[in-house]
């Protein structure tokens, strides 16, 4: 067995339509994300329904998953991390 | 560089005390934990106290990681995934 590099875990808020620029680079970092959507939502419910897209189509790009968990937030996980489901929202 | 084994990340709900068993057994086998705390928290504070101790210090035995999430949720990392944080508690 190799020792494996650490990956990363990153809890972060989404306020604007423009922090998508940022969680792209963390994705392709390869760091997981627990990204509280809810700022966003509650001012622009257009501008998080596209930074939902944006991040769902980058994240297949890079064999990523995401799903939602509760009402709050959304889990992005990199191709080497699995999240263990039985639909697309965990409670 | 050797391909990584995959890593597992499961969210799930702690209804009772009896159910830091499982929670044990999947910390003992490095998955990503992302607990839903809220439903013992309304019905046994004190049950989610010892829990939440008992979850914390057995992590710490396996040189992993815990951290408060928002009100409603903790996370429990193993070893090989260093969560970013500034302090004990995630917004």
């Amino acid at each position: 067995m190799h020792k494996q590099e650490p990956i990363y875990l990153k809890a972060i808020t989404l306020r604007e339509l423009s922090d998508v620029y940022s969680l792209k680079k963390d994705i392709k970092n390869k760091i997981i994300l627990i990204v509280r959507i809810t700022p966003l939502a509650q001012k622009d419910v257009e501008g998080l329904r596209k930074a939902v897209e944006e991040l769902y189509s980058f994240t297949k790009d890079f064999d990523g998953d995401m799903v939602r968990l509760g009402d709050e937030r959304i889990i992005v996980t990199p191709p080497n991390v699995k999240i263990w489901k039985s639909n697309n929202r965990l409670e």
